[in-house]
């Protein structure tokens, strides 16, 4: 399979969409794809994960770091470059099997023509390391300003974060320039370094073997400071078939690193210097090698399917934040600032098996994300008048609830709308409990329920508890007045998915109580001091029974979403998109124009029976699938992967196949939702490519684990002869491998 | 005090408030105070009470007849009338005391001046019988065409509701014409006929013993059918100072009165014709005396104030069915169609105590509307999955509900807004119960309990049962997910009206139960075979224990409108105002301006208190008012009442007396809200008027009935020196005195 992505030609257009589709990312820093003389007007972003700042009462949001990519050329005094140039070629690339970006782009000029090309990655060894390559060449004597720094104006959508900025700059060795920044975040006075050091080369022609030949350098240099930019500019007299480089190596680091950012981030940058772009590039290459040994899925026949997952894959490689250990990852990556760059469910239902599976302590580290942010659920829930923990459903550092109680703005009033995802959303407490021990049961590694995991679980089993109501004539517990995952359907009264989502919390509670034994006896006599285990766990194993779950109906096997969504207006998705008046309208909300009809954001009950379905008949499975997914607008990608995964689990790999390959087409296809309101939320989708592999190694493999042990199950959809991929469960790595008729897993 | 409304001069702006302001009624019909050349466009309406039709699926509401008084003159060809034509002078006036509507105008021709003048009264006694009087004089030599007839093209909001209309004329008597036009609803096909009757009398001049002068008419009359309309069109050469006037008996009758309406109608009229004008205006005149001489309340050094009350009472008087055994009142009277001409609780809780004492009759018949209406009401219930009777929100005929999901027009977008009137305002049901129970208590006329009132308490309480929620931790009842009576937050928990009204059902329920012996043993043994009665009242006994009420806070006193109200902004109203972008944008919903405010639309707590004031100490009752009335937009004409009573119950008369004035003078001086989103809802307001006479006797005179026995307490307000009036108590009759020091209640 093809692991290059190329576009050819230029649209500006698509400056967003190609800024995801072309991202290259390290886990600490994300760069989206785009071109080195692009500003903040065209998306540019160097965004960094776990720091966040808030300006004013606006959104709190991630960081983009100071552009120390920004280059730009002039020809004649005259700026050179997109989107303003005329191009006569133009090409952007991505090797994601090595993480790195190429772009090359020449201009017809009066005199003749001039290239530009150039390469960059973010160094996966080193994370605080980008590296970038530059080189202009043209086919006559011609003289060219280079003009390189760093700039500081940076795309925000609710800044400006970027405070007392500072710049400095020095050339201690001949050809060598170093450019710096420092800024303080607006709210917690975070200090930001950013550090480049450039090394300029020219040669008189592109022969390789020439490159010392010109040891006098023909340049004139100087440090410019325009608004929010430090920049050298070069002028330089290039002849005919000459061609001037330079090797850019840029540092990042903040005072959330380290007390000494400054100096440790000069010194690693001096280090980078020595060892030299090439070698940065091919350790920077190998180990993406080793990484695809480790995490390739081989889909056999079917090419399209193949590059669709495993550039997929390729994001989440991009995003882990193997620096931390305990880290989580936002639901647009680190592809800008939308969402918030907030941690959302998607962490714990969509991503967290694929590094489950091949990068554990990845996984540990964002089950640890959620130990170390009880404290912030724990407020949250006192905020509300309940017990236990309450997961913020944007979270930010430390637990902090990023969501706001009017996360949309009404295009037709420009008025913040009152949205419950902060407050209603309750189900994100049972994703973390269902992350959790999911990681738990698969790694067997209990050191995070001593290091407050249990907490966790029995404090979430608390908030449900806490929620609980009991219909005074009836008797059966019942939680109300909550949003399911349906956003369309706000404030509705036992959401299935909610209910089945709080009993498995109960019953997780339960099952660590009543595996206490199995901890150590400090972590025994701490939580015996702290709770009440035994009156928990009765109380636990009443909310677990008692919690009303709808059946699926007698005669039709359906299952309805939440109380009286049967009585709502059964139109057609085409019904329902001809009511919108504006393009950017949402279609939640009181007055949203799914909100009476049966039309649903995403899956639901369906994301419900393929988390559940071994408690269910195949034909229940299979008519809910049928029943919901005309009635799906799939507007979130999240839907699309969990219409496939119980595809699969109904025996229909053919039915599972295109919800699969929009799961894994979401960035590299693009044309997602992009607007919320007035909000943008355009960006990469994690999830959707978490749902790929899901359903990849779950649906097409049959994969499950129990008690340590592992099963597949071949359930190949038509155009793929054989799948394979590792895993590691616990100690042990199985390589999988399916065909139409068989599946194994080899211990390896 | 002057009984006498007058407006003089003539604004075409005003048209929609003087035909609130100048309405005469008769229980029966409604007459908006518009001009007889009035046509839809100016709204006006001969409103019937009591019949309903809907029109496609828009809002179903109550029937204009064909309005008799259709009326206007030409000269020359030239039709002269309003708003178009310019006037000399211009003046409509209201004899409140008599029930008498007149209007006189003089209209500038290039030949002179010429007036027309009119009165018009609906008949007290006969309540199917309008009489006019019509009369033109000039003072010099002018040939007139005076046309008059039914147009049938009435003013409908959601309309047509005529259809299949048939005019027929015939001209038996010489000088009298009889035109009559006959049509179906369009729903349930109810015939409606409109009979009138014209008697001409043309006079050379003004002096009332040259009324039989003239011998030989002077005239050519033809009967014109114009689209929609019967005309008489008569020609007349009047000569200088000479008058032509015609007197027009209306009838209207309809197949709901009685299956032989049209022959009916016929013989009343005919029966009219011989009594004459000049009899049925003395008798009229008689019977409002009467009434009048039992209904004044007479405030003593006050004359606006007693003004504005007796004003108040005259349209309670008007719009009181007296011809029915079981019917009840709309919210805007029988002003027009705006509120679907729908029963609300206003009608319990505000327009109940002036009938109960001044014509228990009409009260009795208000009480066993809803008696009769207990079928809707359960049926209601059902359609929700609860037990019990839930009232419709907006009742007509048979308890159908009016009231639609989508009550509000959102003026952004055009769209209907999903509203919660209809199935959250869940008071509805406890204010059936406390007018039941306000009737029973104060008459004690067990018979409604007999003819079906048990069963309304009970399936009330069941209603609230049904709906009571535990809170599995702890154990109280509560209510959610309501709308109270402030409707600018929908969706709330355990509003405090709400839950004490509640409550109340419960007791009541309680009561009723344990006083079964008083009733006869035919009813006993019904209600035996129709309940568990001991099993109920254990459950009701439980439910008005555990129900959850909120206390006055220790140190504030004050009690929280309903969970989370004191978490909202504390906006004032000109903040709140200052969002609004659209003049008719609604102020509540989910996203109203003032939803996410403390701002609420009326009187919630303060409803509530002054309801079960006893239950409280005067500090807390003084302490509530004061918190919330800065935050009342007082956007209900429901509102300014209950503060003007709890200022009474705090022994503060003179804060109260605003309120008062403001309850008492709602039609009087107009300009209330006539819009929510897009729906008129302008018309007259009786709670208000209702709520006046509550100020006046129960605050000002301290009424209080306890087991039939009375007692009062002088509460005057500074420019009141004396107050009294009638009340019937059971059989009894009193006269109560109040002056500044003492307060008595004779029995006459």
């Amino acid at each position: 399979m093809d692991w290059m992505l190329t576009e050819n030609g230029y649209d500006s257009s698509l400056a967003a969409t190609l800024g995801n589709k072309f991202f290259i990312g390290n886990g600490y820093l994300g760069i989206r794809g785009t071109l080195e003389e692009y500003e903040k007007d065209q998306l540019v972003a160097i965004n960094l994960s776990g720091i966040y700042d808030q300006v004013e009462k606006k959104f709190r949001e991630p960081i983009n770091a100071p552009n120390a990519l920004y280059t730009y050329i002039e020809i004649a005094g005259e700026r050179i470059g997109l989107p303003n140039s005329e191009t006569k070629s133009h090409q952007i690339t991505l090797d994601f099997a090595h993480g790195l970006f190429g772009r090359k782009t020449s201009y017809p000029t009066k005199d003749g023509e001039i290239t530009v090309e150039s390469e960059r990655f973010c160094c996966m060894e080193q994370p605080h390391i980008i590296c970038m390559k530059y080189c202009i060449h043209t086919g006559v004597d011609m003289e060219v300003t280079l003009v390189s720094g760093i700039d500081a104006d940076v795309w925000d959508i609710n800044g400006p974060h970027l405070n007392n900025v500072k710049f400095s700059s020095s050339s201690k060795e001949e050809n060598t320039f170093e450019l710096s920044v420092h800024a303080n975040t607006s709210e917690k006075r975070i200090g930001i370094n950013v550090w480049e050091i450039t090394s300029l080369r020219i040669l008189d022609d592109i022969i390789p073997d020439c490159l010392e030949q010109r040891k006098k350098q023909q340049y004139t240099h100087e440090v410019v400071k325009a608004e929010s930019k430090i920049l050298n500019r070069f002028t330089i007299s290039l002849p005919a078939n000459g061609m001037v480089c330079f090797y850019k190596y840029i540092g990042i680091y903040t005072e959330k690193d380290s007390a000494l950012y400054e100096r440790e981030n000069k010194e690693l940058l001096h280090h980078a210097l020595l060892q030299g772009y090439g070698t940065l590039k091919s350790d920077h290459m190998e180990w993406w090698k080793k990484c695809w040994e480790r995490d390739q899925v081989v889909l056999e026949g079917d090419e399209e399917a193949m590059q669709a997952l495993n550039y997929s894959l390729y994001h989440l490689i991009c995003i882990a934040p193997r620096h931390s250990k305990s880290m989580s990852i936002p639901a647009r990556g680190l592809s800008g600032q939308t969402y918030k760059g907030a941690v959302f469910w998607d962490t714990e239902m969509f991503l967290l098996p694929f590094y489950l599976y091949t990068e554990p302590k990845v996984a540990r580290s964002l089950v640890k994300y959620r130990i170390d942010t009880l404290v912030g659920a724990k407020k949250k829930a006192k905020e509300y008048g309940y017990l236990g923990a309450f997961y913020a459903w944007e979270s930010q550092e430390g637990g902090y609830e990023a969501c706001s109680d009017y996360n949309v703005i009404d295009v037709f009033t420009e008025r913040p709308m009152r949205t419950y995802f902060r407050d209603k959303q309750i189900h994100i407490s049972s994703a973390v409990v269902y992350g959790l021990m999911s990681y738990v049961h698969t790694t067997n590694d209990y050191s995070v329920l001593e290091e407050g995991g249990v907490e966790v679980v029995l404090e979430c089993a608390q908030f449900y508890y806490s929620m609980l109501l009991q219909k005074v004539p009836f008797g059966q517990f019942e939680l109300h007045d909550v949003v399911g995952p349906d956003e369309y359907h706000e404030r509705v009264n036992n959401n299935f998915y909610t209910n089945r989502m709080a009993k498995f919390t109960f019953d997780m509670a339960v099952e660590l109580i009543q595996n206490i034994s199995k901890l150590s006896k400090e972590t025994q006599n701490k939580l015996a001091k702290q709770y009440g285990l035994s009156a928990l766990l009765t109380k636990f194993e009443e909310a677990s029974k008692r919690i009303y779950l709808k059946d699926p109906d007698k005669y039709t096997k359906l299952i309805e979403q939440f109380d009286g969504y049967y009585k709502l207006k059964d139109s057609t998705l085409d019904e329902v998109r001809s009511k919108v008046i504006h393009p950017k309208e949402y279609w939640g909300g009181a007055y949203g124009v799914a909100a009476d009809t049966k039309i649903i954001k995403q899956a639901d009950v369906v994301t419900t029976l393929a988390l559940f379905r071994e408690e269910y008949e195949q034909d229940a499975l299979q008519k809910n699938w049928d029943y919901y997914e005309p009635r799906t607008e799939h507007g979130s990608s999240l839907s699309a992967c969990m219409y496939a995964l119980l595809a699969c689990y109904c025996g229909n790999p053919d039915q599972a196949y295109p919800f699969f390959l929009k799961s894994a087409m979401a960035d590299l296809k693009g044309g997602g939702k992009e607007w919320a309101g007035l909000l943008y939320i355009g960006g990469t989708h994690p999830a959707a490519a978490g749902g790929a592999y899901m359903t990849a190694v779950y649906g097409f493999a049959g994969l499950t684990i129990k008690e340590g042990s592992i099963a597949v199950k071949p359930c190949l959809p038509s155009s793929i002869t054989k799948l394979s991929f590792l895993v590691q469960i616990g100690e042990k790595k199985y390589r999988v491998t399916v065909t139409k008729e068989e599946a194994f897993a080899v211990c390896i």
